[in-house]
């Protein structure tokens, strides 16, 4: 029967197969994924089930462009792979669930707040989760560091950048002058010495509660994304993030990033959608599209926080699709 | 028979996955494949019939550990994947040789010439090649600002850098001025506004001629490495490559960096080994470990250049090692 399919619709798939296979891997023979990308070299939609060249989320129309094949396709649920089209999902919620397609995603605000590194440094402090000392306004800066308050190194980054883009490592004022004077809505943020952590949540869309995460132990980073990852249990992280998760209350999958620098753990940032790392969660047995699968199904997921084993290693290498 | 076994050593094989997966599936019942990295977490280790872990290259014994290894398992052919190493072959390559193992490498002068910018460079002008203008003399480089005859943006990376480390674009005196009060042995090359190709060149161990040229054009990089291309056929290219490559006297495999403005082809730089967009020429049937292995089985390889079809696109995307 049709509308018991459990069609899925993955869109802005890019480079992420891993998340594609997994869907189909899950839906198995109840259903179809569906991806769509505005480019034909986006190596993901060839290992879906159909897949959309679609114009920039940018263009005029679009909404309608993805509506229309969420109908056509009978979907039912909706996700995206890249932070702006976040934004356009939260904020079109209603028209998605008017027509029988649940988005995966945050709200509106939370998602907002999650691109602007400077508002999430603004919630954590207020609500006393320890996070990465952050600056909009360098004069204030400059005093810290008078005062002894903060160092150099220092990184300078765009307050919404996303992906390790435009972020400089610097060590001096003139450095700090140079950047603030060539680009506009920069943040300064310390530098962590420490160890750097990122966990896959994922949070019940009927409970919403977190019912899974998967903390790694970041070990390297390529291009922004975690290259080499070993998967790390601590209660007291566990909690943190429980109780983050709760008080910003996310919906669905999240990666947070988190630093250790000695013995205390500090909130960085939230991509509020799967994380590059999340094959890492996937091969621990942590099955966050079987998760959204059953909450489709209209079932609540049981909790298992922690379930998954420490140590084990996950090392990404580049595969590639031939057209 | 023992001696008949096609064994294939594979140094550093880091992430290189495919490369491992193409010798194994090249060498099939006839040999096995053994890699080797310094670090377990390589994730190309665990596709190897057999791994070692090596300590890093810098360290004492290291050539008589990788000897060890090569006579352990009657290795015919040895290779490396990363850039240091391949002087360490080029330099050891008679104490390999008497023990039977071939180093598929090109000669110590010319591996060493790959990675000096500045000396290729002057190769390259000495020979009558078109290239990317170049400078380490920084006042050389601002007289020929004043001149008109170099504009900003240029491109400031070490004379000795790979994979895009440490390379600044930068827009002005006061740029260039405070990376080189930072850095020593930089170099200010000229910002290429045009096409970019990659090319595998397959360069006979007997014959010493090139017997296969693949042209890809690079359509987007990531971490300084190919991350989508389409395969590209062009005479006039084909025959500068031909030339080029005689004219070094380059052994085995390499990947070239070409640019192509106003119609005009520049040679930029040489990876004297396999490249990272080499999993393209492999798909469009360019099978170098199946040239390698002719070359060991004593046999000269035919002349297979321009043997390809242009307009296949190669896209990149994670696969990950669980371990």
């Amino acid at each position: 029967m049709m509308s018991d399919d459990l069609n899925i619709l993955v869109l802005s798939c890019g480079t992420r197969n891993k998340i594609v296979q997994y869907f189909k891997k899950e839906v198995g023979n109840y259903g179809r994924v569906i991806a769509t990308d505005c480019s034909e070299l986006a190596p993901a939609l060839y290992d879906a089930d159909e897949h959309y060249i679609v114009p920039k989320m940018t263009e005029e129309g679009y909404l309608d462009t993805i509506l229309n094949i969420c109908r056509a396709n009978d979907i039912k649920a909706v996700l995206s792979l890249i932070d702006p089209e976040l934004t356009f999902l939260a904020q079109n919620k209603e028209s998605f669930l008017n027509i029988g397609t649940t988005p995966i995603v945050s709200d509106y605000k939370v998602v907002e707040m999650c691109f602007d590194k400077y508002k999430m440094y603004e919630f954590l402090v207020q609500n006393g989760f320890k996070t990465v000392k952050s600056y909009v306004d360098k004069e204030q800066f400059y005093s810290d560091v008078e005062a002894g308050y903060i160092n150099y190194p220092v990184f300078i980054k765009p307050v919404k950048g996303s992906a390790s883009i435009n972020i400089s490592k610097v060590t001096s004022k003139e450095e700090v002058e140079l950047l603030f004077s060539r680009f506009d809505n920069l943040m300064i943020q310390e530098f962590m010495d420490g160890i750097e952590y990122g966990a896959d949540v994922y949070i019940d869309l009927f409970s919403n509660e977190p019912v899974s995460i998967f903390i790694k132990e970041k070990l390297k980073m390529k291009a922004g994304e975690t290259d080499k990852s070993v998967s790390f249990k601590d209660e007291k992280l566990s909690k943190l993030i429980e109780s983050f998760v709760k008080t910003v209350g996310f919906k669905g999958v999240i990666d947070i990033d988190i630093f250790e620098v000695d013995g205390e753990y500090y909130i960085s940032e939230v991509n509020p959608r799967f994380g590059g790392g999340y094959p890492h969660a996937y091969a621990a047995g942590i099955n966050v599209p079987n998760m959204v699968i059953n909450n489709l199904k209209g079932n609540i997921n049981e909790n298992i926080i922690g379930d998954y084993v420490e140590g084990i290693y996950m090392l990404k290498y580049n595969e590639v699709v031939i057209k």
